[in-house]
């Protein structure tokens, strides 16, 4: 009893600190006008409840708020507020320190599938985070190896593929020790739940739950007859190259590696971090519809 | 302590009691000679070990061993030998006694992806049955309800497709109490892990992992731009008729069931029963790429 | 010159009697209120310019207008207005008298890509079809055979599917007399280039340009590994049932017909006759990319 | 008269000095011994018919014959042999002044569908060519500009994509002048007939007959739902690069051309030239077989 009732009250002193030296870091798509402007309004709002801002450099620039100025890597804060697409986020996970802190995501870009919230319901939206009505999307994220060394972890894709254009990529892809195929294409994602609606979506791969704890092994142009398989993301998988021994390793879409013979071998895991985003209404099964019938719009 | 040691007494004597009374079910197809004489030599071998030998009707009587006749339905044995193909043992599965014993699944059909040991091999892998030099690869089942009634339960698939030739079926999935995908289609397969390399295949979706806990949601031939779905198999589906009203359901393109308008909804859920196969070497990738080889010579 | 002026008198004395003569049949859905009053609002619109009122017969009785009742069979007019959807379109060329008068397809329907005309635009459209205002689209079909006995004409496709639910077809598929491929699959549908965005494409079959003299082989969920075929529709091609020896033949997702061992062999050609479509803007292309659009919505 | 008479003369001398001086090229993978003591055979083999031998610098100096030495822009012969898969002979059509002579195709790589002829049998299907047994199977080519420029004709595709890795490719797809596709993808392939049996078919393309004038286009790893389109070749396509302005166009898998702002427009046509292959037996459909069955046991 009385340890719990300790805990209690460290509980409310740390929450009460918490409030005075609350932080929002904010990144926006410099490209455009409105996003520069919807996060110049989300600044003021944050302002108003006392949260120290924080600004990706080159937007702090753009409005004269040097002082705000922190590169991603150093941006540790109690939330972030995203103004872009999904480019936006995944470049935002792969740098912010860990554990990251939850995003709200608001939508200004093209291929909206993490995002969630209209620019137009983006101040709204803040409102609803500070009243504390919202609810929080854990995304499962994955940790890969190359060697010795850990590369970020992505929110999306683990994706491998030959360095030179038009040159076929031979892998074999391991499941802990057992060989589960050999992949003779352009490349291979490792894909989780949530990236299962990115690239390896466009490569042919099917849609996983967010609940299933999964990986997607999805080849992309491949010369031989294999399919996107899904396998459980508590195992190790492991491709290794086979011919040449050298590729380049994207993740997310932006970080890239060059893998060589020295270390002919990309280890990928489910990593003990994961994203998460700041959730009002629409589930995985609604913004899933909207981003299909949104990107058909656009084609 | 006592308590243990009375049951390892009964468990002792239970054994013992079975080895004098062990039981062997034998199921061939009876349309091909060499399916008809590997059951034979089969049976010889498993005499010689004092098994009881049960026969499905048909092929008693082809052997003239009218008095080991017993229809699948009554076929309660320790394990059971299947000489054909995946028609074969998905056949046997759906109507043998639940739960079921192990399958020793000999190859003489064209779509082997359940079988494992080839005819030339069939008494060699009778023999580490017999010496215990094999392992039990366990395979979820599903569970299928139409109002009250709960149908077999499938190995491969629980497929819903309309009942009229060229006439769509709408349908709206749920998984839980949430919408999935509303599906204008000539059906929708919910497949298992093991079924993931069966119809759901031939229908474009993706291959699980045997040790995943999921289901596929494979659209077949649909209008809409609707993808494979891959759920995690503790979630209940549930696949609503909207237009028609009616369908038909396969399990494992054996058992048929009509759905009309009184009962228009389908539940699928995990079942808790599975089935099981007695195997020597090949590991599920092993036998995912020789049946994929397969397949390819035949066409 | 004095030739010339004879075939222009000819001319104008051959239209001033077309005039008096000419005839319309409308074809409605009859299970929705408002394809029934716009076929009402058409007809007056024809009747103004003093043609020829025909009516299917469901259509005509519930306007009560028996005496323009005439089955399709016998519905020979100068041009054709169906009001539904493109099963409204595939329905009525299949069976009026060869050759067809052209059709003006107002849609009315869920799968619309032959209909063009939306529903409040349909009297414009007889109004610029009266006026010459409109071009003429000519919509290849495929001719079929079994023995002796030729199949009415498809505009879509000539599908072949077992005749057993769940039950694989296995045929061979010549061109002229060359092996084109071994098929086990659900069936295999010859798709028209106006059918290639049809069943063909559900299944997986690429999309055809309508200048395009071709055919599409696309197999319904193959067990093998093979590819949707494009070949010119000036080939001939036969599909030869192999085990088992019967099968059933959908035309146009209508017509069926049963194939047995006595004739276990289509034989597929280019008809020497066309449907033909009154077009006012859209191109296939821009119907196309409406029709993905639309049937999006609808999922 | 006069003037044919001649002319007839001039044919005749021009054959016989032709018959004196035949030539035959040899083109081999120098990255492996049996395609160099398999091409050392052929040239014993043509040196007894008094052939003149010409060889690729990097065969020549393996084989100590510098006399022979020839680079391929400069290898005007009566005939071609490649000694290798077909990258070897994409390369080799590439390169070779046009028209091209009929290319003999032996197979030592791993991709072979243009190949037709096993290393073992390489000697016997020289003797074949030399005794006139054999028919020679034309592949249309696809010529392709960029601003003034004509780029070399491709033999299986143009492939148009990204500059940088893991960036969408946003082009508008024109046939003659109508908007045929707005594709945002990794990139978009216009392949040839007998490049629908290459890179298109990895990245989801249908078979094309080599008897149909026909373009396929296929769009690799698009994010939005468009399906591959086959197009007559008798159509010019255009590819507009939209954003961005930059891309680069891929050859055959060999040839390489940036594009950027200055001329952010490729078109693409049938070209007047051809490539020609010897061959002796297997069919289209056979080395289509073939193929697939080869690339199976690959993987």
């Amino acid at each position: 009893m009385l340890h719990y009732s300790l805990l209690s009250l460290n509980s409310i002193i740390y929450l009460a600190c918490e409030k005075l030296a609350k932080k929002v870091g904010i990144i926006a798509r410099t490209d455009r006008e409105d996003a520069i402007s919807t996060a110049a309004q989300i600044i003021s709002r944050f302002e108003k409840e006392n949260f120290e801002i924080l600004l990706e450099p080159s937007l702090a620039e753009l409005l004269g708020r040097s002082k705000s100025s922190t590169p991603l890597k150093k941006m540790r804060t109690d939330v972030i507020v995203t103004i872009g697409g999904d480019g936006t986020i995944l470049r935002t996970c792969l740098r912010i320190p860990k554990p990251e802190p939850p995003i709200l995501a608001v939508d200004m870009g093209v291929r909206g599938f993490l995002t969630e919230v209209a620019p137009e319901e983006a101040l709204e939206a803040v409102d609803k985070y500070l009243k504390g009505t919202y609810r929080v999307e854990q995304c499962s994220k994955i940790a890969s190896f190359v060697g010795d060394e850990r590369l970020p972890d992505a929110l999306n894709e683990v994706f491998i593929t030959s360095r030179h254009l038009a040159k076929l990529l031979h892998a074999r892809i391991r499941k802990n020790d057992e060989v589960v195929m050999d992949c003779r294409a352009d490349g291979v994602i490792i894909s989780s739940q949530v990236g299962s609606t990115g690239y390896s979506f466009s490569a042919g791969g099917p849609i996983i739950d967010m609940a299933l704890d999964a990986f997607v092994l999805t080849p992309v142009c491949p010369i031989t007859f294999i399919r996107p398989m899904v396998l459980p993301s508590s195992s190790e998988v492991s491709v290794e190259l086979l011919m040449p021994k050298n590729a380049i390793l994207v993740i997310d879409g932006d970080y890239q590696k060059e893998i060589d013979e020295e270390n002919p071998l990309v280890i990928v895991k489910k990593s003990e971090y994961t994203s998460s985003f700041i959730r009002f209404g629409g589930s995985f099964y609604n913004r899933l519809k909207a981003r299909l019938l949104f990107s058909r719009e656009e084609g």
